[in-house]
């Protein structure tokens, strides 16, 4: 079995935390390891080390070797953003160079994920469903009408003694109507990006539904192992065009597409509320959350990040998260969370990446 | 004519842009001038430089100099802070001394006057008023039923071409009924602290409701020009108690007490709240006033002071004052920034001086 650790993205969320040159999946987000790492960890029982492959943007090789270090896992690196189909296709094109057809497990590098013995067991079932083919889904039981995600429409059951369903459709992000009566109906389940195929399945799908990326792929497999990969891969990156796996293989294609129900928390971390909201049990009474060292008067339900060596005073405020860091803050009400990559598209125009 | 400025407070209500090394007055409050250069602005069209004491905490005699640079006026240091009283005896110290008996003006150096020369002319109205003896009190036309300041109650006008009053009562800051029951009966004014009298007659009601601290200022007089002056001057300090003007002069004095009223706007810069607020010209359509750069999205109402080279980004929050600079931050309602105080006082429990 393999896994590819997609590590590429380059998100604008956690502004000011994360920035271009350490995106979130190399922070600290719960406790003191990156969900890089925590990903690497929640996988590690099921896999040997030399069988995982991390993708990163190459701009983060070092952030990731840092991470790495005393492990002997892959790192694949990439020359642009491409999202996860292409990201997904690197790393089966040395998986089935350097160990032939067989499992693989692709896992999102900055996800939380809670109760990693039922996060594992799923997999393991996964694993044993797509051996004769197929390409197997985790889908999240949903506990509320997220409007944040995407659902997975379940379809029949499938005959096996694994709970899993054939997939009927993958669903955009819902409106919140919408996402009400998915919960009422039961039936689906939160898209958390997580796949499980053998490696010849998804390349052959790749080859159908994206048949011009596929062809990159083999043009990079041909300099597997010769000097002249590097090159090969930044010219392959450079004529394949950005598709996510989503959209470019699994709503197209024509292979058995299963759901296994995920019971295990899970969120995909997209946002300042939704990390106070996942991190409650480390409220005070007033529902206020500090990380590092700040002064509260009469404030409620309130995420203060403050890790920059300044003091921070905050009297008689309200749902606010107040991020500080060296060069730049983010004082914003809890629910514009989501409105933070405003302030990085800003920046971006205004020629101040070097803050983004 | 002689000017008393006292600008011997420490006050705490403007951290952290205001700290115990640099108050309020030596800030740039409104525009590019420090309140204390504003003030020296506003009275020079009545006085002679070399008439003006201005009268600083030993702790910013660096700070004041920078101000009075290039200033004919006399600086005065005060090696404790000891209230309003002392401050005006050890000015009057100097006056009877060096100019004899003659008119003098006391000015607080951190408040806020519009139309100066409204101000001007009501300056030169009390000193007519009082050569004869007396102290006169501007009292400043209520606008507002406010509860944060002191009022001064009018009794009997008197017979003179000014517009003016005796005194009936000093009052201290009312509860909103009563401020409002103030508004509505007339005849009341907001204490602004200044006061107007020639030398001898307020040395003369020092030494009448005082005479322990005039004691000490006698004792302070006879060191004036010597080189002992400072030790006397730190022995006399010590062993006056704190007490303000209006506690230990005005409410007990039999000499004749006069109120003229101000008819320019006038504020005590109180909190960052009352700066907001005035500076009502200088706010967007959605009523955000920023200092110095930050991304503001969605926001209503809020103030930042931004000017310490870090970047702010806000987003969908209202009414708050955010006061960033290098060490330190405040993140508070408006509404609670009478309280900014709580912060100064925990940093002085936990021991962290250097950020009060």
């Amino acid at each position: 079995m393999n896994v590819i650790i997609m590590a590429g993205g380059v998100g604008t969320r956690f502004w000011p935390l994360s920035r271009a040159r350490q995106p979130k999946q190399f922070l600290q987000m719960f406790g003191n390891r990156s969900l890089l790492e925590e990903t690497l960890m929640r996988i590690a029982p099921l896999v040997e080390e030399r069988d995982v492959f991390t993708v990163v943007h190459e701009a983060h090789r070092a952030l990731a070797e840092e991470i790495l270090r005393g492990r002997d896992v892959r790192l694949l690196t990439e020359p642009l953003a491409r999202s996860t189909a292409p990201c997904i296709g690197l790393g089966l094109v040395h998986i089935l160079e350097e160990r032939g057809d067989s499992p693989v497990v692709v896992l999102p590098a900055d996800h939380y994920i809670g109760e990693v013995e039922i996060f594992q067991e799923t997999i393991r079932r996964a694993i044993a469903l797509v051996d004769d083919g197929g390409v197997a889904t985790i889908g999240i039981v949903p506990t509320r009408p997220e409007t944040g995600y995407g659902y997975i429409q379940a379809g029949k059951p499938i005959s096996v003694p694994v709970k899993a369903f054939h997939v009927t459709a993958f669903v955009e992000k819902p409106s919140l109507e919408v996402a009400t009566r998915y919960l009422s109906e039961g039936g689906y389940y939160w898209n958390a990006g997580i796949f499980v195929f053998r490696a010849q399945t998804m390349m052959e799908e790749i080859k159908r539904c994206l048949p011009d990326t596929y062809e990159q792929l083999q043009y990079l497999r041909q300099h597997l192992g010769k000097s002249g990969y590097d090159t090969a891969l930044r010219k392959a990156y450079q004529a394949i065009t950005p598709i996510s796996i989503d959209y470019g293989v699994m709503e197209k294609t024509s292979a058995n597409v299963y759901v296994i129900p995920g019971q295990f928390p899970w969120s995909d971390v997209g946002s300042w509320q939704s990390v106070f909201e996942m991190r409650h049990g480390e409220r005070d009474d007033e529902g206020n959350l500090v990380d590092g060292d700040a002064l509260l008067f009469d404030c409620k339900n309130t995420f203060v990040h403050a890790r920059s060596a300044r003091l921070i005073g905050c009297i008689g405020v309200e749902d606010l998260c107040i991020i500080d860091t060296p060069d730049a803050l983010l004082v914003c009400h809890l629910e514009c969370s989501q409105d933070v990559r405003r302030c990085v598209e800003c920046l971006q125009e205004k020629g101040l990446e070097h803050l983004t």
